[in-house]
């Protein structure tokens, strides 16, 4: 079998995320359906993160098998011309088959956009949160070194995955960073995994912050805890984008 | 009467346009029944130019007048929480009653959002023109002086308002620039006003200049025929911007 990685923008506004599901539309099942099309077999994909309904990508990652060589150039063209203009593929690539889209990635970065002026941009509201609370950057930057590093961010995952084994909530993350854009605000988020809703939960946490509702000192107590329960509500979807996943020189050196 | 003015930013897309008409939902109708409702009596507004369908506003201007003053900060604060959230209203000014939207302006800025990377971006894809073909911008950079200064632009008028006295279609364009954002150009256009349909005319012309099938030098050519047979055709709607209109120190003097 030879197996290819796809690059993979999308808008997942109208999608009900990547993971393929019963009742609504997703990223995985367009993707698949136009391969297999294209391909004229069933083909399956398997994306380095399932993305939430709402979430978009600048850069998601998939792998797929097939018996035979394909014709990239082809396949892509097919892929541009077949697919709608909210997933769009960025590049195909043959890979070793060890390579998977999900267990070999080394690190990811997903972007978080706020807009803290308090009103709607008419251009970028499918894209951004805009804040109507009082928020100050300041208690932001005290708070950031308290969550890099390694933790268990049982706190910070999705409360229905709770429950099993601790040493799988622990997560590094290597960088927060505020990323001024005019009078808008990025956060990034670099680790080296993310358990499931935890940036979109870190949001949530660090708006209370900037609201000072919650103050960082509050937050190795958060961690300790392990606890979903005790932490602020998770922040909305359509302002995340998954912008980055890394898998180290690997492929180069096949 | 008191007369305020309204700046607006809308994404148009999913508008008939600016100006209320019959068979589909326009701008100036949302905002006429929006303000209607929250000041308790029928208010009419005149815009500063009519966007066609599918183009969107950076900054439109309007006005209108109701007979005793206005709370501005009530009616912004209703304006904000009861237009949907593709039209914005950015700012209301109570200004002289001499001052009109459409006659008082001095100048108008559009901005046209080209793509030339001939790859559909799925984040920006309602906002601006993908282009397949070949395109260069040294061509239209020896268009652009071809173009600048006062002129009958009949050629870029709308066919079906051709036929009008010449000196209607006579006028000064200030500015065209070409501003590099990243792999995408955007296109300014300046001028002392816009004949319907004739940014999109003007961007028509430029795309086939930066894709060799129309010389820079056949431009005195193409304004002298006043025929807008001979031109390219029309650019999309969905990629043009009003971007900020002028009316002179007019205002801050009143």
């Amino acid at each position: 079998m030879i197996r290819y990685r796809l690059a993979i923008a999308y808008d997942g506004t109208h999608y009900g995320g990547w993971q393929v599901q019963k009742n609504s539309l997703t990223i995985q099942e367009v993707l698949q359906k136009t391969l297999s099309k294209l391909l004229n077999q069933p083909i399956r994909i398997a994306g380095a993160g399932r993305t939430d309904a709402g979430v978009h990508a600048l850069e998601q990652i998939a792998h797929f098998e097939v018996p035979e060589h394909i014709d990239q150039k082809k396949l892509f063209a097919g892929l541009f011309g077949c697919l709608p203009k909210d997933i769009r593929v960025l590049r195909i690539e043959e890979v070793p088959s060890s390579f998977h889209a999900r267990y070999s990635a080394k690190q990811k970065t997903y972007q978080y956009r706020i807009n803290p002026t308090g009103l709607v941009d008419p251009f970028e509201r499918l894209y951004e949160l805009t804040v109507f609370e009082r928020f100050d950057i300041e208690p932001i930057l005290e708070a950031i070194p308290l969550l890099l590093g390694k933790h268990d961010f049982t706190t910070f995952a999705h409360m229905a995955t709770q429950g099993a084994a601790s040493k799988d909530a622990v997560r590094d993350l290597y960088r927060i960073e505020l990323i001024p854009k005019k009078e808008k605000l990025w956060i990034e988020f670099e680790g080296n995994g993310f358990l499931y809703k935890m940036v979109r939960n870190l949001v949530g946490l660090l708006l209370k912050v900037g609201s000072h509702k919650v103050s960082p000192l509050d937050i190795p107590t958060l961690l300790k805890a392990k606890d979903r329960r005790k932490a602020p509500q998770t922040a909305p979807a359509h302002a995340l984008f998954l912008k980055k996943i890394e898998y180290g020189t690997l492929l180069k050196c096949p």
